[in-house]
């Protein structure tokens, strides 16, 4: 049988290497919902495996949502079908805003008869993505990014930001006091950085609070696509290679997605 | 502003692209639902953009569903937000089964106990894929595999059907008379293709309708990550690079993904 090959024990030391992060999270989130009094999201270090980062935010009821108290409910799955009722299989059914954990905006959330999921290029969601730390807990303005050294040919980029720091993406409570792009610093990028395909950030939204609206708007129409509720711990700023892959909604305003990192500009093989 | 960069010309050639082939399939789709009495799906080629091939089946009303007859209903995405009733945004709720479409099964849709999508490695789901032609409208047998020259040194396999020549995941009825592997299938792949780390299919099941159970069984048992409801019309046979991710829906025993092609063992830059 297989097992005994390559794939066997490399996929079984990645399982393993799994249940150990996941039992020290739970272990992790316990102490610190004890402490909070809230329960809290299991969101450690980016996964990698086998030459493969996962930036994406796990969906399981905890998780922190737009504007909510305590995170997702209990009840976005459940089980149409089920072993221990006597069925074959089981079966889940989703309860899910398509907003949820690391998703994709599409332009029409914000700006009306605008495109879908399904407007959305797909070169521009695979490619080398440019990991941008912003070390101050201001907000990303136009003054900022011109400090951060961004390169000239950045098409994708992702911004690690306090965000990250205060791992926000693991806190079941919705904060206010995020950190986002102001609206100079989306003009700022349509002005010096043409070349930017695709933004990604580390909290819910990729806007300032004070310029939510304007800040997407800006982006979607000089056409960036928009990532958001990134996983960005641990992961080494510079240059990427990301496939970020949004579900094929079609009519859809945003999508949940899964976005990866691989090693290098030439991806993972 | 950017609208005059080379991002802006090719991506508003690819939505023109995209548009034209939505009108067309829309008039195929109306002709087609007039002819056989119920509504159609639009799934035409899988759309090549820049160099990605998207495998995936839009998500929309009228798509095949398991065991139902008249396909997805409308009310898989409601507004909770929307621009016309004065909102600012339009925000989406998703109501969808885990099988949804292009999806990935976990294995504890079958074996009780077993992982869920977050146990399935990444590894398996990226790198080189082999798209196998199976030219008879039988099911796939071991006798099937046998004489389909799959490469000793596959790692990845996806098999093209009758199932693409009757366009089924572009027809809203289901239908039992689908191909799919039966266990002698599984066997045979477990044992002379120990490499084999995924399997995909053009219909809602990888098994053959009499032994949907036991086919699904064996393959799991394997390690094998089983991906159904691909879009592989148009897709020349041979060798590519496939990229098909999953929501990160922990405790699921199944998610709809996205699942794209690109050029050769590199993949797309």
């Amino acid at each position: 049988m297989r097992s005994s090959g390559r794939r066997g024990s490399s996929a079984r030391g990645a399982a393993r290497r799994r249940r150990c992060a996941a039992l020290l999270c739970a272990l992790l989130v316990a102490l610190a919902s004890s402490a909070a009094g809230q329960p809290g999201a299991c969101v450690t270090g980016a996964s990698a495996d086998g030459g493969v980062i996962d930036l994406t935010v796990p969906v399981q009821a905890g998780m922190p949502v737009w504007n909510g108290p305590s995170g997702l409910g209990r009840n976005w799955r459940a089980l149409s079908e089920a072993h221990d009722q006597g069925d074959v299989v089981n079966k889940s059914f989703l309860y899910l805003d398509a907003h949820t954990g690391t998703h994709i905006d599409a332009p029409v959330h914000f700006l009306p008869g605008a495109g879908a999921m399904e407007s959305l290029p797909l070169p521009a969601l695979i490619g080398p993505a440019d990991v941008v730390d912003v070390a101050a807990d201001t907000n990303i303005t136009a003054e900022v990014l011109e400090g951060a050294a961004i390169p000239r040919d950045a098409a994708r980029l992702l911004f690690r930001t306090q965000n990250t720091r205060r791992a926000l993406m693991g806190r079941s409570g919705f904060v206010t006091d995020f950190v986002g792009l102001d609206a100079t610093a989306a003009r700022w990028l349509a002005e010096q950085r043409p070349g930017v395909v695709l933004v990604g950030i580390d909290y819910l939204t990729i806007g300032a609070m004070y310029d939510i609206v304007e800040t997407h708007k800006t982006l979607f129409r000089t056409g960036t696509v928009i990532v958001e509720g990134l996983n960005l711990t641990s992961v080494p700023a510079g240059r990427h290679h990301l496939t970020c892959l949004p579900l094929l909604l079609v009519g859809s305003d945003g999508s949940p997605a899964r976005c990866i990192l691989t090693r290098g500009d030439r991806g993972m093989l």
